[in-house]
């Protein structure tokens, strides 16, 4: 099935789960809407912290169609968002024709399930998805550099792989450097400010067996955590898990 | 003499000229100054245009010290500013401290001074340094990809070459991807819609020999006449030739 199609089930209300594993070789993207007089401070955020912000598209204010997925419609095609007003999450909702406003600015952002892909085309394993649970995902002392209104700690997703296998993951990750790139981090979570591994921030925890070391990536939650902290009047984005499927394939990010 | 100490002879008046050649091996920047209002569609054609416009650095709105330049001052450090007002030019001043304003945002731009550095590294002449003129500068029927209120077409250098030495030039500058890099047209220039090689828009007209070729490169005018044409209520820029001086080596935008 391609992209289009499954982002026609996903508007029609046909698909309304969550969308890992569901799109093949196609790209997913985290999807962030904000009134433009917030859109430079969060552009330039973005581009200060390439790592855990890996910026696909930005469309114009008002604009819903992205210039990789035809016919797509960012107000339908996602099956679930989530709104938040003033930093406090307000609704969860299936579409958001009602909300929309022309002062919309919509950003995509990279996703971890291409570098994931990568790795399960590697022949690696990764447990969370072999255990059918979401990522564990932590806040670190990892300062991201602020810009304009938005500031706060880099969120990294972890997954643990054997010894011999941590190189090979390295070189794996670093091919997509507009896609969160390598990690950010390999072993001992305190070094990054991480006190407890298994009481995660966002997502579900996993277990590390005595033969497997934590490697932890920049997370695109890492914005969503900023934005919220800045409390604007609204931010729409996808309820976790809930992406856009482009129709960018996922090698057209490796380097 | 050190980057520090030519801005500090450009703040104090005692250079006040053109900027070629006087940094050694110090990247040179295009200035760009403009009210937050239109930060946001100026970053965003930037980011759609990085081989015109390859942003080395966007300062917060008010901020005037770039990170890339220790003790530096936006407002004092460049010898020649230009200031536009609806798309006019209405003033050329040597310091814009009354003009400067809490909602002006800077952006400093890559300039083809990195990579000219790396081709006469590589022994090889070009034309219009050892003539002691400008670069020539054209027109062309490359469009941009707009952004908000910026568009436009593609503004071009043109550096005529030895045929043999063709080959060269273009891998030299393909190592500066976020320097311009390699050329946007080589040859016949009618093909980029340059009707009269022998009448840039911009700059001074160079003589092209019968062995050589004109080879043609994506350039930093592009957003300024963007810019421009949107006839903003004010946009300050650096007077062509007099760049702001920062603290980084070329060699760090080589790939």
């Amino acid at each position: 099935m391609n992209a289009e199609n499954i982002r026609m089930k996903i508007r029609t209300g046909e698909h309304s789960g969550p969308t890992s594993g569901i799109s093949g070789d196609k790209v997913q993207a985290n999807l962030a809407i904000l009134p433009k007089e917030y859109a430079f401070d969060f552009l330039l955020f973005a581009l200060r912290n390439s790592k855990p912000v890996p910026i696909i598209e930005v469309l114009e204010a008002g604009e819903f169609t992205s210039r990789y997925a035809q016919n797509s419609d960012i107000r339908t095609d996602v099956p679930l968002y989530n709104i938040y007003k003033k930093g406090k999450l307000t609704n969860t909702v299936s579409d958001i024709k009602d909300e929309w406003r022309d002062d919309f600015v919509t950003f995509l952002i990279g996703c971890s399930f291409t570098f994931e892909q990568a790795i399960l085309d590697a022949g690696i394993n990764i447990k969370h998805i072999d255990e059918g649970r979401n990522v564990a995902m932590y806040k670190t002392n990892i300062e991201t550099v602020p810009a304009g209104i938005f500031s706060g700690e880099t969120v990294v997703s972890m997954r643990p792989f054997k010894k011999e296998l941590i190189d090979k993951v390295i070189n794996i990750t670093n091919d997509f450097p507009n896609m969160h790139g390598g990690p950010v981090h390999v072993g001992n979570p305190q070094e990054i400010g991480i006190e407890n591994i298994d009481s995660p921030d966002y997502g579900d925890s996993i277990a590390i067996a005595e033969d497997e070391v934590p490697v932890f990536w920049a997370c695109g939650v890492t914005p969503q955590n900023a934005v919220l902290k800045a409390r604007p009047e609204i931010l729409i984005s996808h309820a976790p898990g809930h992406m856009f499927i482009t129709d960018i394939n996922n090698e057209e990010y490796k380097n």
